[in-house]
């Protein structure tokens, strides 16, 4: 039974989009629009904004505009504002914008790790700690995101123990979130369950967030079961942008307004002004130049009824006469 | 956890690409592309297919072949054929060509029922009445169809009492199966469990099945929501063919290969050749000269795995080297 309001659990939505969402678009989305879109979303009742990278502009060239974006957007109380950042450097880079948290990644799959972040799990992992150590003295709160938890596309099978060994290990730094990212959509609800769970129970005093794609269409069945072991943060992409370069025209992250509206209806407390994220994501296209997976935008809430049409009454005297 | 394959449990997919798939489409698939659909998908694994409708060809000209494709399909054992038939000529008609079942339909929604039927839901529940007595004496066995039981795009909610009372009325008439669905994909997880609880402990003897839309996303979290409740047939449409009027470009009804990878992934059994199914689903778009909404025939499945890049030997070596 959905819980009733009295006893309605309070769940936090994590906005990608203008990060995980357009980083790996066609095109530039000019920085403007970036600014714009994050202030319109900054008013929507998200718990925090992922806003940008500070990555290099070779590896990144849709996000070369870091500075400028944290520069130009106006903060609301209320919301914290998350950044990226791959390495030192970045950290560095990102520091004099007071983000309210540095998002720190790294793999759990080894094969993946090389081919994103060029080092091996240990050498990221010593990055990281050194990233932690340097944010230590600026008193900024760090998160680190755990890629391919579920699922690796390249080695396959990722065993639990290498998921729950980091989040020990990233626990023990004394980090205050951890995200559980499922990179490429290949979770599936049963394994998210039992993982979440497992991770819940290691690392109780760290914040926790599960990141996941919808590429297999598992998006909101994985929030359900992320819900189900305790999770309360979710990531998500307004209209559920967010492509995986391993499967062209699938889709990718989870949908922002989709899984608030899903949330929403089974009794939970998101916080977010559904219509609000729906007029936001409907104007996506315009920015981005192509559609956006997410459904909502396309079919309207359960709330959005439909008129009864013109014949109806002539059909319901018919029927009466009969 | 997923249960393993000692305690696995069967759950059976029904397929209606070739019925609530076709029927809305804005082309007509030619009588001997549907055969040789039907004849690929006999071979799939599926428990069941519903193979037409025998409506008149004005009210839905894109199975105006009814009668043609019923003659045309070579049957496998093992698999069930099930016909929709909207009324008493409709079972006339159908009958003669031996269907392992007949589909019969109304709506727990008074004003969808007028909408769709042209009839109030107790001259629909007469009708049907009929159609069971006449069906009796040929022993051909009887699923009813409730529409809009999770909601109705125009009058909104559907009360619980409504459905469960329509239900037990089925089940006083004796039919084998019941169909609860989910007309217009308003369901949510927490009300597909509890009501699919609910309906299942009014009628423990018979057949249930759920059908659900994926328009606002939620489809296969719904899936496993049904599961948990207890039912273990579901119907899926190839592709994720099956739009709604009221969301155009929205998804329709879930997606049957995604739907049985999955409850595959999950550790239950749904007996359904899968590679045959992608296969089957990846040239539905000559057919219907549309792309589909389904997300496996894009992405594969979490089993096809990529090709490291082939720089990543050099990047290993560097990162060991350091």
């Amino acid at each position: 039974m959905p819980p009733t309001s009295a006893t309605a659990k309070r769940i936090y939505l994590q906005e990608v989009v203008t990060r995980d969402g357009f980083q790996s678009l066609d095109r530039f989305v000019p920085t403007e629009a970036k600014i714009l879109l994050i202030n319109e979303l900054s008013l929507a009742g998200l718990a925090k904004i992922e806003v940008t990278s500070f990555v290099s502009a070779q590896a990144i060239p849709n996000l070369r505009d870091a500075d400028e974006v944290m520069s130009g957007i106006m903060r609301q109380a209320g919301v914290e504002y998350s950044v990226l950042v791959p390495n030192l450097r970045g950290a560095e880079r990102a520091l004099p914008h007071r983000p309210d948290e540095l998002n720190l990644v790294m793999s759990a799959s080894e094969t993946h790790n090389l081919m994103n972040l060029r080092m091996t799990r240990e050498q990221s992992f010593r990055q990281l700690s050194e990233i932690v150590r340097f944010a230590d003295s600026s008193r900024v709160a760090i998160n680190i995101s755990l890629s391919t938890c579920f699922g690796c596309p390249v080695e396959g099978r990722v065993e639990e123990e290498w998921v729950l060994g980091f989040i020990a290990r990233f626990r023990d730094l004394g980090v205050r979130g951890i995200t559980m990212a499922d990179t490429t959509g290949m979770a599936n609800p049963a394994q998210v369950e039992q993982l979440t769970a497992r991770a819940l129970a290691l690392a109780p005093e760290t914040g926790f967030t599960l990141h996941f794609h919808n590429t297999r269409g598992m998006g909101l069945a994985n929030v359900c079961a992320g819900v189900r072991a305790g999770a309360v943060r979710f990531d998500a992409s307004l209209g559920g942008l967010g492509g995986c370069p391993y499967a062209p025209g699938a889709s990718g992250n989870i949908c922002t307004e989709d899984t608030a509206h899903m949330l929403g209806l089974m009794g939970y407390e998101t916080g977010v002004n559904l219509r609000g994220l729906i007029d936001a994501s409907r104007r996506l296209p315009e920015i981005t130049g192509s559609a956006t997976p997410g459904q909502l935008a396309k079919a309207g809430t359960i709330f959005d009824l439909h008129p009864a049409p013109a014949w109806l009454a002539e059909v319901r005297e018919r029927a009466a006469a009969r």
